[in-house]
């Protein structure tokens, strides 16, 4: 049985909770008012958006070590959608990375939208996780626990290659926010 | 009638020729040997790697001021396929922008593998064009052309959006490459 914390209630949170407990792992779901609670899962989802991550680092810095973790965000400008706010050559997984060197950092999850993964279809294709990261073994059981839990999954490479996926992240979400495809579309992987 | 030069006879040219000539286009297909040829198009396509067109720019310049121009390169490094070779934070098309400061430059089907043009299809979803540039006539008219030949057509933003859809496409050839997804399927937007 796999222990997985998932911390963030919010729409992402709440879809990949159910998709891995599909997949029969025990979920801890942890919101903001649950700080006092440890995260003890093996595998830890931080499913906040990007500016949050730092506080939750500062606050579980010694939980988060050894474990999986699991960056879903898109690191946009929110008040412009028109950038996003890491350096142009890195990404926020790299930049999370960097900040926590005893943990096993994968991206994943950032290029689906949260009905996508409730629902399992992007449009009429299967809905595609794409996982980066450069710890072989963390993305493989993160891509088992995916496939269990009903979705596909696809070693998406290296953790620079973050910085892709969060290029199509950013695209996705811009096309969405100006009305060109739906919130509970996006890009299917075929 | 709309009158398009496409320049490069490969998959990808003769892909999109197909498309344009459905769409009721006159084209003008050049290859490399058809150096002496003047491009005429209202809208020139450059169906050619990105290393290749520095020498088209020198060769036929005057050609191209005041056209349409539309690149569909992604400048991977193709020796490593681990990296972009225009800067982090630019594109190739904000390059080739800053090289034809009278021509209208856009960004297209630089997310699309030739088949899944010529087939009109993803998988089981519609071809998706996506569109980026600073000309909103331009994008407009080129949009025409691709919905007039049977594939969709969304705007992606400004010419700094096609940083985005480089990664994209940097991503979809990776995938390709690394026989994660098939070479005649890819990314497709719904």
């Amino acid at each position: 049985m796999v222990n997985v914390s998932i911390i963030g209630k919010g729409n992402m949170g709440q879809a990949i909770s159910s998709v891995f407990s599909k997949a029969g792992a025990t979920i801890q779901l942890l919101g903001s008012g649950d700080s006092a609670t440890a995260a003890y899962g093996d595998i830890i989802v931080l499913a906040v958006p990007y500016p949050a991550i730092e506080g939750i680092i500062a606050e579980r810095g010694e939980q988060l070590e050894g474990k999986i973790i699991v960056d879903i965000t898109n690191p946009l400008n929110f008040e412009t959608f028109d950038s996003l706010t890491v350096p142009a050559d890195s990404s926020a997984t790299a930049e999370i990375s960097k900040t926590l060197p005893s943990s096993r950092v994968v991206k994943a999850f950032n290029t689906n939208f949260a009905s996508t993964i409730a629902e399992g279809k992007v449009g009429t294709t299967p809905t595609t996780v794409l996982i980066a990261g450069d710890d072989e073994d963390a993305k493989s059981q993160l891509a088992d626990l995916v496939t269990a839990g009903g979705l596909r999954a696809i070693d998406a490479g290296a953790t620079k290659r973050a910085r892709e996926l969060e290029g199509i992240g950013f695209m996705q979400i811009s096309l969405a926010a100006g009305e060109k495809i739906a919130w509970t579309g996006g890009f299917g992987v075929n």
